[in-house]
């Protein structure tokens, strides 16, 4: 006998988990088709050099890599956004200029499991490429929101900064040649707070007052009306605007469309990666900050430089699927209820009923109601155990009486209130007003 | 600069092919619903022993593996079956018996890419674990057909047999000890043809007699009622009853359900593989049969004796979604139009308009609109074109005019029809009527 034990790291989905993940999944998706975003897939395995570009990084200690049979040296994707990049220059010529992309689906990397930290989980990214202009961020962050508001998560704070600016700023500081330096440092600044940031930008600036013009950069003023915020930070950045108006013109649509009061004008947002140019975001919800970004970030100047000549300008954005699901969990998110498997189950009292049970079930079907039938003629205490397990809320018992009348009882689960002489239509009303 | 490939045997999957994989995925998840079978999933990556068993056969070469960063032997599932069995021994106590789940999700094998084989492929599974009674078979194939008929392939035959009345005959004629040879030769008799299956029974049997007599056992004889087969092979088998009653039966339900037009009881169904005992099922196109069987399956006695002690009879199915795809596709099939990414585009004719654009655009998303906006002010041809090569069915048009109104041009796109002075109501019942 063989142990049936599974890989650190990596779990099983049960129906209760997979029907949530699907449910939140499916949400998504119709949001984004609703925005006119197209979905795409690209392979698990690809070219190591193809996932690993220079490489060098963290990364490469973190992928589950390996020669093949064919002894080509492959690699499970570690993230969605170099497969998308390699994708858009292998296709380039077939796809339409701007190009909405999203990509939901598993990535595996081979670091350390921690809690909440798995080595195969979900991702779920959504781009626009081709224009560079306030009408794409726009896009982006409506659509941010408009998804997470879908999952019935409306007390989220999008955090925007924009890079441009913040470089713009190190440049009048004198201190851009070490801007990558620094903007990791700020990146980390929720992580190990002011004393810690202040100390390591000294280090990288070698100056206490650069160091100290920095933190007051990037430290939010309380009740500051965002307008202000971006004309302060317009001035510390010595009198820029092609970022700030940038900026200003992004908001101002923003707050046209209703999603002022969910919107921070927040200069600590830089996001690590010397990949981003523009605009740059993280999300957070109201009820529960400590889990961190659910939705991350930005615009970048060119997605696919490793792989082709053109510049591919774009915005887009990342939802941590498993990180989303903690948090509706933890929340105690309405959204997650009602995750039956079906809406009602035939008991099934007598064997010389079946064919009869199976055609009221097949004619609910057609009705769009979801029927599970038990399938054994067991004691009825293992079915009502069954149905309970499985949180359906209807079941249908049926008499020879009834069976001969065309009719059958219908049953509210939960407080075991009957409705007699329910037919196939009325029974599949009855059940759509209450599921 | 690195070269933009991708591994031999893998594909991208582009909108237009992953619009279509989803539609169909949407509606079997939707169909299987409504039979009350549960969503699981599994890791990619398993320990090897664990996928592999025993192992020695033909998988063993088929199967990527590699040592992984922790030195553990690992490989990517090569099928859903192995998973699912691992799965039902892993989480026994958590389950509730019966078990109905299905599992849609990508698989890995290293075997040499051909036309229409990959390295890289979806399977889609389902299965009922604990009865072992016809209800469940019923069920199984009353799904399997539902299934098909929701993606309009209705001209299926779903071909039955029963294992268990097949070795019954072969034990009768004293050549059972030889079944599993006989069984994987009977399998291959629609790819090498009757002559060949002949001369291979003669060597399994060493009797021409015998072997005379299996081929009259698995010919169909045209224009037989069914039950006139099954009470012709219950008699050749000397008599057996037990499992023609069960198919008889089986048949007789069916029938009832209205689907005796699609099934077809045919002795040369065996599936090669040892595992099954009861009934076995293979179903065709009868527009496309040269495509082979689009979904096959069949009852086993005991699905993780690998893992575990206890006796997990079942029936279950599996549909090969990458030649359920091709199949759609050669049929030309109405399944597959209107894949289009959005229902209406916003033409970008005046940079000024951007806000009210969005605006429009939001609102008629709150009503399910599928709304793409033009993200640039480009040349209106520019923007046809995006629209044909998105294959989207309407467009609006704004001028200033009209704004100051609160109105929009709604053009459908194939005539070029305008409807003026459009509101968002108006446009969202006229694009609902025609989409």
């Amino acid at each position: 006998m063989i142990q049936s034990k599974i890989l650190k790291g990596f779990r099983d989905s049960l129906p209760a988990q997979e029907i949530v993940k699907k449910k939140i999944i499916d949400t998504l998706e119709k949001q984004f088709s609703l925005y006119g975003f197209s979905p795409i897939d690209t392979p698990a395995l690809e070219y190591t050099e193809v996932l690993l570009g220079k490489g060098g990084g963290e990364t490469d200690k973190q992928i589950f890599h390996f020669a093949d049979n064919g002894g080509r040296d492959v690699a499970l994707r570690f993230d969605l956004t170099v497969p998308f990049a390699r994708f858009m220059a292998l296709h380039r010529n077939e796809l339409t200029i701007p190009f909405k992309r999203y990509h939901i689906n598993k990535v595996w990397r081979g670091e350390n499991p921690q809690k909440g930290r798995f080595r195969e989980f979900y991702q779920c990214d959504f781009d626009i490429v081709g224009p560079d202009n306030p009408t794409s961020d726009v896009e982006i962050l409506m659509m941010m929101y408009h998804s997470l508001k879908s999952l019935q998560l409306s007390n989220v704070s999008i955090h925007i900064a924009h890079r441009g600016l913040f470089n713009a700023f190190l440049r009048h500081l004198h201190v851009d040649h070490n801007s990558v330096e620094i903007l990791r440092t700020v990146d980390k600044i929720r992580k190990v707070g002011v004393n810690q940031t202040l100390e390591s930008l000294n280090e990288s600036t070698g100056s206490e007052k650069v160091s100290q013009d920095i933190l007051s950069f990037i430290t939010p003023v309380e009740d500051e009306n965002p307008y202000d915020t971006i004309r302060r930070l317009s001035v510390l950045a010595g009198g820029e605007e092609e970022h700030s108006n940038r900026l200003r013109n992004i908001y101002s649509t923003l707050k046209s469309l209703d999603m002022a009061d969910n919107i921070i004008i927040d200069p600590s947002i830089t996001r690590g990666l010397d990949y981003y140019t523009g605009i740059v975001y993280e999300t957070f919800l109201t009820d529960l900050p400590s889990i961190g970004s659910i939705c991350s970030g930005g615009r970048y100047n060119d997605l696919a430089s490793l792989y082709m000549k053109e510049k591919l300008p774009g915005v887009g954005s990342s939802i941590g699927l498993d990180r989303l699901i903690a948090a509706l969990e933890e929340l105690g998110s309405p959204f997650l209820d009602s995750t039956r498997s079906s809406d009602v189950i035939i008991f099934n009292t007598d064997n010389s009923h079946i064919d009869y049970y199976q055609r009221i079930a097949l004619r609910l079907r057609e009705l769009g109601v979801r029927v599970d039938l038990y399938l054994e003629k067991k004691k009825i205490t293992s079915q009502f155990k069954y149905a309970q397990a499985h949180n359906i809320p209807f079941g249908i018992f049926i008499s020879d009486e009834e069976k001969s009348l065309g009719q059958f009882t219908l049953r509210r689960l939960s407080d075991r209130t009957d409705f007699k002489e329910m037919q196939i239509e009325s029974a599949a009303v009855k059940i759509g007003e209450e599921v």
